[in-house]
């Protein structure tokens, strides 16, 4: 409907006008570092070519996907699911160009599980003859499945699960059977109401041998199981299964509760490559390497070090963008002349955002150093080497604790940052923040999983200890051994990091402190090594590449040294108090810190263009690429928000609440 | 619907089990304490007598609200605050009883701005001859006003402000007009759907008298102005007016964008208690003391200091309730024969929760003397004294930057203390989460309003330095003027936020150093001095305190230690490096904290129970008063979730989306 606002422009100088003007101050090529950072396996090539194919399809407009109830945001995320799954068959995507379209369209997809644990722990768990059986249901998507490990009452502590599967040797079956509430599977994705299979794992209960009357755990194990009809949809008879109910993130996921009434498998639904209890017997078979079983883990551990970059650039690229634009004041000390400022010449908005976009070079960096190490262990595992297999667990517990919430704690900074319209809808970071807001505790609670870096550092500490005089066997042991030869000989200056990990071995295994009594100080060290980690490796990939133009690395250095000083300016007192950096140094990093933001400051637009994020991704009025928030704010205000379709009555007295309806608010009350 | 799940009941020992003994073993009388820090008002009994007539409306259940899409949820919100009003006219509720209702709905009312800005501004800007006018309208609601200031373009910047309200001599009428799409206002509550009415806030041109065709511009000033039919309720001609979509939060509040086209409105419409417009002469009359034009802002920025103590402590009951039933992992170190730990028992949970538990006790002291400032200050300011109105303007400043700060990332901390069940709808967080994340930004961005502080401080410190040796005209003065007297004399301890004070002045004042690139420097003294404003009332509350029993006193000196030592471990190098703190003294921080924490455990449960709030209101199926927190959360998923009344569809070849329905995915197409 036309009215006088079509003819208002924002007043001067617009967005569009402010955003050329700072890719001129800038002489950094974008393409080159979004090749440098994207390029190489054709993420870029994939992003350019699947996009225009997804903005096609209505079903993939965002427009109003935040007016929608959950439950029909939930059908949209279905409808758009199966559309997604349909578009693979038809343009013959692989799998990494169907991700592509996945990532586009950021929706969590209420098939995940089956995609990425159901159909893994088949492959990695299930005998050769299940697997036969299993996998080409299970890729042609004929069944549908889920991963259910997590119960109401035991998530972390999964040797806790309470759902028993008690071996019947009378009729060769195991019986699932949920003993009280808390066994009730919890957190199962696309399991609530989609899924017709799950993985289910649950306590193995086989008769005692010496008294067959008695039944004894041996611990959680994998089971296939048929969870609702072929035709029907509906649960089996035994089991109950449904929808948790809204969370505040994952709007599109099903999580699932289910529990079992004495509910029969046969024995062939136990995955059996490692584990496997016979028949006839009941005598049960353990896996060499019980550490294996967990291989899967470590997997999707390793993918969040590196996927949290391209999370975390989503918002760096809003704020960098919209804090170009908007502008408020004059400088207070200025000639107050010109246009007022542009909000990201103010330090203090410089200080929340410019260190996040470091972090994301550094995240990127180390998403790459993970990935190689992952790949290279996983090489050594098939080889049936498993010396590498600590150092990746402890590297990826670590990291997967450190890079999500640097990433989570960012995209709040950001959308904080940028004032009131970062409280908006036209923000674009509401659905993303709510939905990584889950990362932090899934896969390991990043509390708790720093214990398992923690564990590995005093092992290796300890053995450093022994003997630190001969050759390290890896890198950790040599720098420990260094560590320790260093302590002996006085003014030695000693890195923060090692320093860490010596106090918690000589609390633990010296002192024999309390383990738990030590739990924070534990998180601490699995922190400060992590953070190590990122420095070195940030340092290590600018100094070996030998690609990048000169414009580009200059301010992905000086990205380094904000990065390094500002988490030491962070843990300032740490880096003191360890003697690792004199205090006239500790008392510089303020102004060192302010200085590196000056300089990288008007290449910021340019540096977030390089991460090459679509408007369609960002779906944020603020963060636009062309700079035109104020019109796309209006926009989504004036012509998109349906809740301007409807007429209220304001008038208390009267309980009609849309005018002329007379519905006397029974149409609301009916939804309660 | 019956099934085998009506009988399970959660392992043992259970929650209601596992909170009996937690109240057991404290001998604190939570009675006590909750008369103390709620009684003196009434509000606690007030609570107990409204909580049963709103528990009995059906229109308050709250549980479908986190189902309902945007408009259904807004129609709620109306259809609440409506019955609401009614019940303050049935029951004869006075303004406190009233909000005790819309405290415990939770709501944020669409008729909020009505009943706070919009009445405010009339009582405190109109003439007597405009308030004799509107109030009763206001009062009774027959007129629903808001307070439209904030723009598209301008928000902090008030003096930015585009909107133009011109005089036409000829006609004597004020012409508002939006020159841009920025001149847009944005944000105004109330104002999207429900009012009729708004206080405009325009820039006032006039008729420059030396060159009558030329305008001047005598900066923002308030018109009050009829925006919609009183039948209809359309916008009237010349005005655009709707609501700005869905944000972060408020989802019940219609935040308006309204532009004008050549609108014109009487001379009567400008408030002029403090300046006018002279309608035969078009001359302008300025207000005496313009910073009295601002006084609304200062009470809602007091209101927020005191409400944020009750807005953690939800979060806190919340996260000690459940982390006390929430049981995980036995002692690694212990004997792997009793029940599971409770997390609360770990410090890791311990060092995320109970500094917020001891938090809100310190937020509640800061709130009372805020309170008690504002309104001595208040009543300097109407009998014409107007010495303490810097002094109270710094402090609300200061205190709602950093209590509001504490309260929003205290409450994401506890969510995030509580794991996956954090995560989930059944937290009791959500809402108020995303309500409680528009407090840093409004009424003053957290981080640009430290600069109101700063310039206090600075403007002090140099008045000290002039004259060191003189009595102190008041407690800021004082304490500066020692602060400079201590330094010349060497070996002297000073404090941090004294010695930061005087840094700042030397950096301003001595150097002339710009005072943007002093901004991040303010902004930590800004910090400092309001946390010292904290500690310092906290410490004063209970060393004045004669009539708490001896085990609440000791407990509540526990969280004071706690409160302080964890705010100075946070600031540790900045302790040390301002030589106020030794490094032995910071060494010792961490273990101290954790002692200190020990010794609060048993009493958490009894602690967060004196806040006394119903389960009602923290809808919260992880806090309630019983710890029946299982049950709650299956009840919530297994019977409430409308989700598990849909039978899906999952095969991807058929678009069918709901099974059975062959709608062919077209139902949820047509909503987009």
């Amino acid at each position: 409907m036309p009215d006088f606002t079509d003819n208002l422009r924002p007043s001067q100088p617009d967005g569009p006008t402010t955003l050329t003007r700072e890719r001129q101050q800038s002489n950094i090529a974008t393409e080159e570092l979004g090749q440098h950072l994207l390029g190489s396996d054709g993420f870029l090539e994939r992003q350019a070519r699947i996009l225009p194919i997804i903005q096609q399809e209505p079903l993939f407009s965002k427009d109003q996907q935040q007016n929608l109830s959950r439950p029909e945001r939930f059908k949209l995320g279905v409808a758009r699911a199966k559309i997604l799954r349909r578009m693979r068959d038809l343009h013959k995507w692989s799998y990494l160009e169907y991700q592509m379209a996945e990532y586009l369209v950021d929706d969590v997809s209420p098939y995940f599980l089956h995609m990425e644990m159901f159909i893994t722990t088949v492959r990695e768990q299930a005998s050769e003859e299940q697997q036969s059986y299993w996998l080409p249901l299970i890729e042609s998507w004929k069944i549908i499945g889920a991963y259910a490990q997590t119960e109401l009452g035991h998530g972390s502590n999964v040797s806790g699960l309470e759902l028993e599967a008690r071996w019947d040797s009378r009729t060769r079956e195991f019986v699932l059977h949920s003993p009280t509430l808390t066994a009730s599977k919890w957190w199962n994705g696309s399991l609530g109401r989609l899924a017709n299979h799950a993985i289910v794992v649950a306590q193995l209960l086989l008769p005692d041998p010496s008294a067959p009357d008695q039944y004894v755990s041996h611990g959680p194990h994998p089971f296939i199981v048929q969870v609702r009809d072929m035709k029907t949809h509906k649960p089996l008879n035994g089991i109950v299964v449904g929808d948790i109910g809204p969370k505040y993130g994952y709007i599109t996921m099903d999580n699932a509760y289910m529990l079992f009434d004495q509910f029969r498998i046969p024995h062939s639904a136990m995955l059996s490559r490692y584990s496997n209890v016979d028949p006839s017997t009941g005598i049960y078979t353990k896996p060499e390497k019980p550490a294996l079983v967990y291989g899967s883990l470590t997997y999707v551990r390793s993918n969040m070090v590196h996927r949290a970059r391209l999370v975390l650039a989503r918002a760096v690229t809003v704020a960098v963008r919209y804090s170009s634009v908007r502008r408020q004041f004059q400088d207070r000390d200025g000639d107050k002349m010109g246009p007022e400022m542009s909000v990201l010449d103010y330090p203090t908005v410089q200080i929340r955002i410019l260190p996040l976009l470091a972090t994301t070079f550094a995240l990127h960096y180390t998403g790459l150093a993970m990935q190689t190490v992952y790949k290279s262990a996983r090489q050594d595992i098939e080889k049936g080497n498993f010396n590498s297999l600590a150092h990746m667990h402890s590297m990826s517990s670590g990291l997967k604790s450190l890079c999500t919430i640097l990433a989570a704690d960012g995209i709040e900074t950001c959308r904080r940052a940028m004032g009131g319209h970062g409280f908006g809808g036209g923000s674009g970071l509401i659905q993303v923040n709510n939905d990584y807001l889950s990362k932090p505790t899934v896969e390991g609670d990043n509390w708790m999983i720093t214990q398992q870096v923690a564990a590995y550092v005093i092992k290796k500490m300890t053995a450093a200890v022994g003997s630190p005089d001969t050759p390290g066997v890896d890198e950790t042991d040599a720098r420990f051994k260094g560590f320790i030869r260093n302590k002996r000989r006085p003014g030695r200056t000693l890195e923060t990091n090692n320093r860490q990990a010596y106090d918690a071995y000589e609390q633990r295994v010296i002192k024999k402190r309390n383990w738990n009594s030590l739990l924070i100080q534990l998180h601490k060290l699995s922190r400060a090594q992590s953070e190590s980690i990122i420095v070195t490796t940030f340092f290590d990939a600018l100094s070996n590449d030998k690609t990048l133009s000169t414009p580009i690395k200059t301010v992905l250095w000086d990205c380094y040294r904000l990065f390094a000083l500002y988490t030491m300016e962070n843990e300032s007192f740490e880096f003191f108090r360890t003697n690792a950096v004199s205090q006239t140094d500790l008392n510089s990093l303020e102004s060192r810190v302010q200085d590196l933001m000056a300089r990288i400051r008007p290449h910021a637009v340019k540096l977030v263009d390089s991460w090459m994020i679509p408007d369609y991704l960002l779906d944020s009025a603020l963060g636009r690429y062309d700079g035109r928030v104020y019109e796309d704010l209006f926009n989504r205000a004036h012509r998109l928000n349906p809740l301007n379709r409807i007429t209220f009555n304001p008038n208390y007295w009267e309980d009609e609440i849309v005018k002329g309806s007379g519905d006397n608010g029974r149409g609301i009350l009916a939804k309660l």
